[in-house]
């Protein structure tokens, strides 16, 4: 509870839910992405911690987790206070979260400044990192709903879009004036031409009454089901549509603006992605040989991988499935988990 | 002991060993390809064994193999008789192994005709295999040195060719005129199509004091040092110059014939042949999901690997290392070998 008078301090809310199929074989159901140490030798979650513990103290940082996920939480944050672990009684997208998290806050104190992070990106230069979400806890002490936006470096179709009112500099916050789901390559092409245009990267601060004032507007259902979990109503939480925070809050609220990022963000959304990573953070292939096989990347280091005359790959090496796959191709492993689920084989899913 | 006056029976003598490179992973210094279940559920040894057992009664089969896969083949072979294992104290090439059990054969029975076989190779169809056996053994009845000689279907320069003194044709022993070491590309498409040349397949039948004779003049210095070992002179076995049979004996001796073997003869000298010999014997890939990966194989069973848009490559999964190489490229495991000598990891070779 801030002390009656001052400026209460930023709170911060990590957002380690969400499982994917991208990361197979190494992220499993119980074991998704965010737990997996993608760049280095730590967890993304891990790195999430560290970079916004430059931002808060340890007893400021919140995380929402599944209940399937909350131990592997508590044990890879042994840093994160008691009662800091929210707990979503089961996954229903960003909107119910985030919810979760900014009422459980406003229930300590009303004026909260909250900032919201996805626990499974990169993020490479922490001092730019800590520059934007300043200037954007500065715009939503004001009031402002406050995304922080990655400025892009290619047309990628992979994101969503956000058109500033006006071409976004340094780390001034801009308005937006639309929210951009992921759009066409020349649609994207335009969009990153035009430099009116910051990628969405699901970063959000604001203040904890802003945010609730423009959910009980807007998605009053995720209000309501969040309110009523938190006064122990039994079943209050599955009555949550399941929703994005963009699409639920963002893209119909009022005073919505973004603060550019330049921090050498990275959403590492494929195992193309993670391989760029791995070399950047070593250039030795682990213990491995690899003879002729130029920008091939093995993951796992539990044994002794060979490739020759194999190129281009990405090796990935778990102890009951293993993945070869073109690194331009990487994304292609959803089929691989197709096929698993199809044949019923549930234990390397 | 042959009854006297009685046709002697055929004895078999298998050449057990022999390590390579060209199976690593699979195959490592104290597990070489012989004992690899390269085709189907059986190691290519006991392949072998059941081969020969239609020639022969148990009793008359006998290993040669080197001390330290002594314990290997006993287990591998249940029907090998308690003496028929004979262990060489050193490997020492074909020519000393080979004397090693033709004079153990004659200090039993002097009239004996041996026929000799390696035991890392595949033969498919076991009756014209028996067939050639049979008419090589007739020739070696009335003195010939037999060599097994298999017809050419590619111009290949990985074997030596047996030069016939006429165009042989069916099971039919013909005289040998010349031993050809590797020839380069132009000698071996000018032997294939001459219609006159075979390969030499390293498999020999003769009357073991033909033999021995041979061996006396030709190789003394083996001679001695096999007879000095089985007379129990400490190291006489040592002595033995490392030299192979055809070099040792078979380029220089008298009356040297060949019978053809037209018998789906594989020698599997590499993870190409073996991944041919995997799709003959099982079109299916065993728990593996490949897609869009024609013409990969995996071999392997304990984990799931799965092959994404990887075509035409040879994926060798153990517990301790994994290789991955195109099929065509499948020699260069060598390569691979070498390094790991070189970095002195030993614990996978």
């Amino acid at each position: 509870m801030a002390p009656k008078g001052a400026k209460p301090g930023l709170q911060i809310v990590l957002l380690a839910g969400g499982s994917g199929t991208r990361f197979w074989p190494l992220s499993r159901t119980d074991h998704p992405k965010q737990l997996l140490p993608l760049r280095g030798k730590e967890p993304l979650l891990v790195e999430t911690w560290k970079r916004v513990r430059r931002l808060a103290p340890a007893k400021d940082i919140w995380v929402i987790a599944p209940r399937s996920l909350s131990a592997k939480v508590r044990k890879a944050l042994p840093g994160l206070g008691r009662s800091r672990l929210v707990v979503e009684p089961s996954p229903r997208d960003t909107a119910p979260a985030i919810a979760l998290g900014c009422a459980t806050l406003s229930r300590r104190d009303r004026d909260a400044v909250v900032a919201v992070f996805p626990t499974d990106h990169v993020v490479r230069d922490l001092d730019a990192f800590t520059r934007s979400v300043r200037s954007a806890v500065r715009a939503a002490r004001t009031g402002a709903l406050v995304c922080l936006g990655i400025r892009p470096d290619r047309p990628a179709t992979g994101f969503g879009y956000l058109k500033c009112a006006e071409r976004p500099r340094g780390t001034r916050p801009v308005g937006v004036e639309r929210f951009v789901e992921k759009p066409g390559a020349a649609s994207a092409r335009r969009f990153v031409d035009s430099g009116r245009y910051l990628w969405n990267a699901g970063m959000f601060v604001w203040r904890v009454d802003r945010f609730l004032e423009e959910l009980a507007t807007r998605a009053p259902r995720v209000r309501r089901a969040v309110e009523g979990h938190l006064d122990g109503k039994a079943g209050a939480w599955g009555r949550a549509p399941k929703v994005s925070v963009d699409y639920a809050v963002m893209e119909k609220a009022t005073r919505v603006e973004v603060v550019p990022l330049d921090a050498g963000w990275d959403d590492v959304g494929s195992w193309a992605a993670a391989a760029r990573l791995r070399e950047e953070a070593r250039g030795k292939p682990g213990p491995h040989v690899l003879i002729d096989s130029e920008g091939s990347v093995v993951f796992g280091d539990r044994r002794l991988v060979a490739l020759v005359d194999v190129p281009g790959v990405v090796v990935v090496d778990t102890d009951d499935a293993l993945l070869v796959v073109p690194r331009e191709r990487a994304e292609r492993v959803r089929e691989v988990v197709r096929e698993l689920q199809r044949t019923k084989r549930k234990e390397t899913l």
